[in-house]
């Protein structure tokens, strides 16, 4: 019974590294990342996930529980009784000198997250254990403070979050990279697909834009976060199967609002990283990627530059730069070109708008020039586009022959409708969380920002 | 050029109904809900669903853009610029009079949201256009609102939020419910898991509960919040095959820390929505459901019963109710028996503990009777099961056991790992929010509180 209170009426630890004096009956609980051995008493270094930092605890032999600190390996769970006292360390404000230790759970001399590096690879085999280890823990938390500063951002800007469906009939970018979705065995066949759940086929969302298009059109600003899924088969440190999206739309508004909403949440992401997350945000800095400090100062403290397709290409054109591939007006521009733009060219966050219609989707809007349409790109250093958005074609007979031009009337007319029921200039944009999170980390490949990671044959845990 | 400057500029209407003085120049959008025309000038009700209440607006013939006043009639869009007065009208502070009109979007006559009272079933046809609905508006503002405050809740309490897995091949609660996620075509046969994307079979996830406790064996205490689905072919009114989940797991926590955090949350989340959300909520009270302002106000003032499953049963069985389905030790309690321990027998929110373990899932801790599992549920009046969580066997031999039995230990390693390396007492719930929404709004079907709700047979829009 001793034992249960003890664990339960822990306090994290990373309150108790923010206390401002000296306590006693602080009780804490965690797993031991190192245990040193001195004449007559341990040093243990106790991490509980709250926080980067470990307490570092002083067990004196003879104190209840001492007996077992010989089984408190790396890895095994402890709990603790004890007194916050000043540390003579370095680097350290407190220490705690133990009264009570528990062992709670060993683990035994294999145990995978040795004190020692570790491969990304070997990681990534181990998703279920790598958050132990202080990169993962400091990217989760990132993750989650992201996350929830996302919801921050939008309710304090009056947007409502809208829950698009996962599941859908619709497309809005591209069958060919669809996941189905039925209740059919695919080794049987004959699975029709009006017998299937939902009478008909479904598939897993790409996007919750056109959805939330919808919402918009009747509470003015929302914003959607949730899973989005490709089924694309592509191995690249970029592009997993399942990642999560967020996507703002405006009612009322056009592009010029669009980005000047899309640069404020740049700015805002990077500023709680940077800024309410030190320690986290130090890690990274100083041992995943030497740039990142001054990449982020800069988008902080650079005002965003703006610059038409147009004349970006014209930049890029006179730039004497050699590229990979050809720079030419109605092309896509390509990594290499966008981080030539805000890396070398203005050295800060560019947005890039004004694109060709015939490289952007149906349903951006057509501009007066009757080549491009009120598209934009913002990109940012190290990662080149972050978001991708436009003002949506609002005007009925346009967005009708786009579509029927491209064969996607069928079955979407709920979305132009929007257009004949009190139509609205609205604009919006989407936002994959994972290129968030690797730009504000430094962190270069995706699977290591997402805690199981789905890509083509990896589905495990 | 004027129009769009109109348009763009506009205020949030949420925000100038709570205005504290007259003011001139102010700017809005919206869409009209009616239009009553008199001598010499017309009121027009304008809601933008920044919330429930419209601006109504005094526009005197002859000023700019009224010529177009004729065609703005319910459903169009406009935007207005004017001047905010006290109104004389009652029930309402503000009024604006208007110095410029635009009329933005027209919507026709048959336009379908026109002022009278519509079927449920009628909305869900067109839940592209719903929100534009007082009640709808108002339930997804709820949605929005109470997502948000999930976030906070958990924000302030040091818990991080994990993103688990969507698509997963493993399967915690039975198998036969689970969609089946391919790049096959199930119409054509033979499509071997091991050629499929993933190469094996993947699935939907109907929960997120295993892949959060290992983030929970690593941070402490974690929380997901996100899509689950069930390929259940129940057409009630309280399923839907895809619905969202709010699903904490605290490491170094028992059933009593366990009932503690969900007595608390379900506290914070009606209360968000009682005291935050006046206007919206006395819809809900006056329109949708009497007894819920009682209901909801009971949950605030009551502390909450705390009953074992045992004393439940012998309650029921000495009850002299008559019930449907008969109340014995070792089986499930039905909703009819849950409501009545809250709505009669307590008169206040109910956690049931210590369930029987025949009756229950494979990872709650076993109790030392041999008997029962340190599970719980927590019933609400008008509702029954809102929450349902247990501590989790954290025991290595107890739980490899229970697998075996159950035939789970294949490819489950990984969870049982977490039994292995530094084990720790760990608990947790799981609470579907579609369940939440209803029980504060007193709506009583699940269709009507997800925005676009997928049921067998239904995938539209």
């Amino acid at each position: 019974m001793v034992r249960e209170k003890n664990v339960m009426k822990r306090e994290l630890i990373r309150r108790v590294l923010a206390s401002e004096s000296e306590r006693e009956n602080v009780s804490v609980a965690g797993w031991v990342r190192t245990r040193r051995d001195a004449k007559g008493f341990s040093f243990l270094e106790v991490n509980d996930g709250s926080c980067l930092g470990s307490l570092q605890v002083v067990v004196d032999e003879g104190i209840p529980g001492s007996e077992d600190l010989k089984r408190m390996l790396t890895g095994s769970s402890v709990s603790l009784v004890g007194e916050l006292v000043a540390s003579p360390a370095k680097g350290q404000t407190w220490e705690m000198r133990a009264t009570t230790i528990t062992l709670v759970g060993e683990a035994p001399e294999d145990y995978p997250l040795q004190k020692k590096r570790h491969s990304a690879e070997f990681m990534r085999e181990i998703a279920h254990l790598r958050p132990r280890a202080n990169l993962y823990g400091a990217i989760f938390r990132v993750r989650s403070q992201l996350t929830q500063a996302v919801h921050r951002f939008f309710a304090e800007r009056d947007f409502v979050n809208v829950h698009t469906p996962i599941l859908t009939a619709s497309d809005c970018e591209g069958a060919g990279e669809m996941f189905r979705v039925t209740t059919h065995d695919p080794m049987k066949g004959g699975g029709k697909p009006e017998d299937d759940f939902f009478e008909k086929a479904a598939y897993l969302t790409v996007s919750g834009q056109l959805e939330g298009e919808t919402f918009a059109c009747a509470l003015s600003n929302i914003y959607t976060f949730g899973p989005t899924f490709r089924a694309e088969n592509s191995n690249t440190s970029r592009h997993a199967a399942e990642f999560w999206m967020i996507e703002p739309e405006i009612a009322f508004c056009d592009l010029e609002g669009d980005m000047e909403l899309a640069e404020d949440f740049v700015r805002a992401m990077v500023r709680e990283v940077v800024e309410e997350m030190p320690e986290d945000f130090a890690l990274f800095a100083n041992f995943v990627d030497k740039g990142l400090r001054e990449r982020l100062q800069q988008v902080l403290e650079q005002p965003f530059v703006r610059v038409s397709y147009t004349d970006a290409v014209e930049i890029l054109e006179k730039s004497g730069a050699t590229f990979q591939y050809p720079v030419a007006w109605g092309e896509n521009l390509q990594s290499e070109h966008e981080r030539y733009l805000t890396e070398k060219h203005f050295k800060a966050p560019v947005t890039v708008f004004n694109y060709p219609k015939t490289i952007k989707p149906f349903y951006m809007r057509q501009n007066d020039d009757d080549r491009t349409v009120a598209a934009m790109d913002l990109l940012v250093p190290g990662i080149g586009e972050l978001i991708g958005g436009s003002q949506r074609e609002e005007r009925y007979d346009r967005l009708k022959a786009k579509m029927d031009e491209e064969g996607l009337s069928e079955g979407y007319d709920w979305y132009l409708e929007l257009r004949k029921f009190g139509s609205v200039p609205h604009a919006g944009f989407g936002l994959g969380f994972e290129r968030l999170i690797m730009f504000v980390t430094g962190v270069g490949n995706i699977r290591d920002v997402i805690p199981f990671p789905r890509t083509p044959g990896n589905c495990d845990f």
